[in-house]
């Protein structure tokens, strides 16, 4: 049994306490044998362990134990169900029991900036709400088993490029009601853990070294009781991010930058009760990890190998079915054409990658289930070469068969974890392939793998296309199972498809520039762009299709005593088939006193309903997620007034609507000799005095402010500069004593 | 005769030094009678004089002494035409010298960022090329007659919502590339008397009490040598402005700020040679002022009209002429329908609106030029009121005549200094109208008046539409001018007219919220935006047609000997008529280290060209204006490498092509602890040394950085977080010398 932590600190040295603030090497704490403090090991996430095998490599990429690879965040966010990914997180969690890890390093809950970024695959959305609630589910059910989550990257990482440095340049508003949302809403439901801070600054302050972030936000705002945990790296100066608030600093420096926390502590520079914090979270950890309940080995891979089936099932989108195409017709004979039935690329690169304890391909599944009717050519080869003669091949075969399901994606080498992208293109020799197939064969199945959203200029060229992301393990088959029918998908977009890369919000300031990268959009990230700005998108956020077909009632909305606001609407399946629909609630505020895009998810369900029948799905919008951050009073306030609910199946298919009256957050704003005329005419007491005493000046002085060019002129007058002007009749004293009035009512 | 103001300044009191340093009232400067100082009259530019009559009222507003009223800038700029600005510049010289007036208070150059700017009819362009160069010519011109100018608004003042305290929050790159670069342009070449700093913020800090901008930036980095005075009421804290480099506040406060001075000195807050420094400015300016050459009154009202008419010619732009429309048919019988026919809209509202000497109309024009060919409907108020009957009258009157020409705009409620506009849109009367006369004669010239640009949801559906601007008092006559081919337009849009507001850069972010607005688009402004991202646009930047064509021959271009590009294009006149194409350079650098835009305006020339003959076309690029602003090195550098020049007549009409290679300058960045491992390794000693270091430790090591996907992530990499990686076998001191051995080098 270990002491109890806060004993145990005072037996420890300082040089002691150093050394447990970083780790013993790649993978594990140090262990204090003198008082019985173990090493506990940490292993890399997020969609499956990838615990490494023998003693790891200076960057910690080598071979790993099996483990089960469940879908990337790219593909479980697209079930838009908390649910299925709390599955997810424990099936996890019992893996790294099963090897005893004590944290799995992960949910990535970063937002999708760009579709660039190399690491999107890892990343729920575009949508801090999605992946807030996905990523608060996963550490769920991770946590579930006794095993810990760390919550990364805190914060603002949204790209590869010069991710050690760079500084993301973010506004307020973006800041909170963006990057930092979902991250907040995962601290403050499920207390992961750990928080792994991220490489990058923020606004020039690295994120392992900034008190504001780590301390002032994490901790005193969102209550966060875990440890923080440095990514593999990210310490730039360890005296200062301890300071910050740094408590574990990972890998193992050797020793060499506990030495230099000992000598702060030696020299004054750093507060002993400092380290002793960081100490006992560290202890607090391992303590935690002690108390893990025993799981019993081996892993049931099988278990696991079909709930990473279902989730890949639940994780397909289905972006067009033109004339039914979909599902395959049972008598049809297929021509199975891309490298990637044969050779699913399942996973990203980089240190998410696992060694799956098996893998599903489409093609060995199509045969299994189709025998006969299926013929196969592998079209092009990953890195390009022998592509001409694999072309000749797919387009004859094309020509013989039915149907053509023709799976497209990109090569592994084209995005990974450490870069970013580009361009959004489909390599060349795919796209002509298609081009060559659909001169043979009108009735094409596109299934695309992809880590993140690619260009589909062929769209309106292809009947039916299927958005495969990267499944995990059993995508192969998953997609076979949605194909064929015996899944119906249910899958929606976390992240716009846009027409061109030129479109994107973030397109010309993306990866930025020498150390720097501009958030110039502000909080018109994803939907809220195009949509801003009504532009035409390939497909929307949370578009997604169904083998049947879904009818939404009349939508009603209360505010209840919580001040959540409470949302019901009937749900009828009026297609053939029973089936899974994700109703999604979009909130806008039409008089709003900030910019605000004209749509904002904020709730969200997954549902099944069967065919012919009617859910009625009630929803709730908590009242903190009104909020819009205010950078007058440096924290978010929920504004008052008529907000209107859209509901329905995407954001562009919103077919019900309905208004709620909110009221609105106290903000107490003093009146200041920097308010202008406006704002002190509009004020309840000091107008009306201002008026009085117009009016007693005569007709003059009112009928002056009466014509619009001159009140929308002196309007905007900041009213201590008005006894400067010649000819005004006015004292600063009588406006300071106007201003206290005011402020005392 | 003045004392010298350097012996004058010994004799002044404190308070005397400070009460100089702020007007008497309004338009007026201090006087000292007991030391001969007199008080000298500074009056409202920018596109002609406003001397008031009178005392001058509370805002500066009420009546002034007549005076020509040429093209506000929108107009004028749009000549592109430095030349035809300096002569305006010139002529307002002369009656600023004839009503013996020191300062006109303009030409205003800031930058077009958003088309709703109410304040857009003041200035130049969407370029900071353009509106440097003609804000040059301005100077220039009035200069010229001993008569000072007052460059405004210094700086970052682009939009009036809550102009007196929002933040214009901006990066260094927009700001020096965009924001600044034609102050600089103008201060360096033209040395305008004064400087008048703006009402906002930029990035938090008030402009009139910004050290960093009055001082650091304008006269240590530019040599400004002339006087800072202050945007009327831009005076926040006196102390500080003074202190960072204001010297003059306007309007006078009638003591009580000129007390803060004294009081500042008196207490030691203020540096008593600082306030010298001020009141020698002062001093100067109005010395500078006694100096001025006699000119004798009155003024010649004819000649100045004449000059007005002729500027008015070369501001109009011919957007759209199909089947040679225009010039109007000699035999054409013509309906002119519109109010702004016979009330025309041709200044803005607010500071620079002038009591003007005389007024055209179009249609006085029209009818003493054509006679009876020409009939007359309203067909709309400018309220709006009646406009029913009107419409009626004015449709049957279209269905009468051969030709339709249709005055359409914006009345002068819509936009104004003082107030944004919210929208782009002609007012829906006028657009009804025009469905009503499309719908009964096809034949339709449509001409607008607006000083800014307005969506032209008919533009496919008119064969010619003329963009008039607001073009001073001859604005009347001129527009018949171009539309009977008297004149032959040569005008181009400095601003891109969008298809839609939601296509502007700044949407959705203009004009900010709660006391700030951030610049998100960067250095997108304008077309640099439109062309990254590859939008259609309804008329293009630079565009605008002529009665003749011109073509281009092949381009030429080098280095001379002050690293300036020189370059060289024949030009033929290849059409009927004598006329006038406006040259324009763009520069572009395709393998940049930073974010540019695909083409940028370096140059520009308005060159007159008779029908048949051939001009080479001299122009030249200042090695300066190649240069992007490095936020590393914090200044501008010109980089190396090969540029493409392309030349023609509008930024998407540009036949001819070439490139130039250019020495860039010489940045010596140290490499630090923080420079990445690929940074080091391209470092041409460091490089080497790692090279030899790597081939040391035999295949293995050099193996492991083939990998492409290790050497992206290590390259990455800060060189000095390397020692705390496990296993990586680098001590700090190594490269900490290696970087030694670099910066030695």
């Amino acid at each position: 049994m270990p002491h109890s932590t806060r004993r145990l600190i005072e037996e420890l040295t300082v040089e002691e306490k150093a050394s447990i603030t970083s780790g013993a090497d790649f993978w594990h704490t140090k262990a204090i044998e003198r008082v019985g403090v173990p090493s506990i090991m940490v292993t890399d996430g997020p969609h499956g362990l990838r615990k490494q095998a023998g003693a790891g490599d200076h960057l910690g990429l080598n071979d790993s134990v099996p483990a089960t690879c469940f879908p990337p965040a790219v593909g479980l966010g697209s079930s838009f169900d908390p649910e299925l990914a709390e599955r997810v997180g424990r099936a996890i969690g019992t893996e790294a029991a099963i090897e005893e890890v004590a944290v799995v390093l992960g949910p990535g809950i970063n937002i999708k900036r760009s579709p660039l970024c190399g690491r999107n695959f890892e990343y729920f959305s575009e949508d801090p709400v999605v992946a807030g609630e996905m990523g608060r589910a996963v550490v769920d059910g991770i946590q579930s088993r006794g095993v810990g989550a760390s919550l990364k990257h805190f914060a603002v990482n949204n790209q590869e490029t010069d991710r050690m440095r760079v500084s993301a340049d973010v506004d307020p508003r973006p800041l909170h009601e963006i990057y930092l949302r979902a991250f907040a809403h995962v601290v403050t439901r499920s207390q992961p853990w750990t928080v792994m801070c991220s490489y990058n600054r923020i606004n020039g302050v690295y994120a392992s070294e900034d008190p504001w972030l780590l301390t002032d936000l994490l901790r005193t705002a969102w209550g966060f009781e875990g440890l923080v945990v440095s990514d593999w790296g990210a310490v730039n100066d360890r005296v200062a991010a301890l300071a910050a608030g740094l408590d574990l600093e990972m890998p193992g420096s050797g020793g060499a930058t506990d030495a230099q926390i000992a000598a702060a502590v030696a020299d004054g520079t750093l507060e002993p009760a400092v380290l002793d914090v960081a100490a006992v979270r560290n202890l607090d950890l391992v303590a935690k990890s002690q108390q893990r309940p025993p799981v019993e080995g081996p892993l049931d891979v099988d278990a696991h190998h079909a709930l990473a089936r279902e989730a890949a099932g639940r994780s397909i989108v289905l972006l067009k079915n033109d004339a039914d195409l979909l599902p395959l017709s049972p008598a049809a004979s297929i021509a199975v054409i891309g490298e990637f039935a044969r050779t699913p690329r399942f996973q990203g690169g980089g240190s998410s990658h696992i060694k799956p304890t098996r893998i599903d391909t489409a093609l060995d599944e199509f045969v299994a289930q189709l025998g006969d009717r299926v013929r196969f050519a592998a079209g092009f080869t990953f890195d390009g070469s022998d592509t001409a003669t694999l072309r000749e091949d797919a387009v004859a075969l094309a020509g013989e068969q039915d149907v053509v399901v023709l799976f497209l994606g990109l090569p592994a080498a084209e995005e990974s974890e450490g870069f970013d992208r580009t361009h959004l293109n489909l390599p060349a020799a795919q796209l002509d392939l298609l081009d060559g197939i659909l001169a043979v064969n009108p009735n094409v199945v596109v299934v695309l793998s992809n880590g993140a959203v690619v260009t589909l200029p062929f769209a309106d060229r292809v009947p039916a296309i299927v958005e495969a992301w990267l499944l995990g393990q059993a995508g192969g088959s998953a997609t076979v199972d949605v194909l064929t029918g015996a899944v119906n998908p249910s899958a929606r977009l976390t992240e716009t498809i846009p027409l061109r890369l030129e479109d994107t919000p973030a397109f010309g300031s993306f990866p930025g520039a020498l150390g720097h990268v501009r958030y110039g959009e502000g909080i018109y990230v994803g939907y809220r762009w195009y949509d801003t700005r009504r532009m035409a998108v390939a497909y929307p956020f949370g578009h997604g299709l169904s083998y049947t077909r879904f009818s939404y009632g009349p939508v009603t909305a209360h505010i209840d005593d919580a001040g959540d606001m409470r949302i019901s609407v009937p749900v009828t399946n009026v297609g053939p088939r029973d089936g899974r629909e994700v109703v999604q609630v979009y909130l806008r505020h039409d008089s709003s006193i900030v910019d605000r895009a004209p749509r904002e998810l904020k709730s969200f369900a997954s549902v099944e309903i069967p065919a012919g029948q009617t859910r009625d799905v009630p929803l709730t919008i908590r009242r903190d997620d009104l909020a819009y951050w205010d950078v007058r009073a440096d924290r978010f306030v929920v504004e008052g007034g008529t907000y209107r609910i859209d509901i329905g199946s995407s954001s562009r298919d919103l077919p019900q609507t309905t208004t709620v009256d909110v009221a609105g957050d106290p903000l107490h704003l003093p009146l200041t000799m920097d308010s202008s005329v406006g704002e002190v005419m509009a004020h309840p007491v000091a107008g009306a005095i201002v008026a009085e005493q117009l009016a007693a000046m005569g007709p003059g002085a009112a009928g002056f402010l009466e014509d619009p060019m001159i009140a929308q002129i002196l309007g905007s007058f900041p009213i201590g500069r008005l006894p400067s002007f010649p000819g005004i009749e006015i004292e600063a004293d009588q406006i300071r004593a106007l201003i206290r009035a005011a402020d005392d009512s």
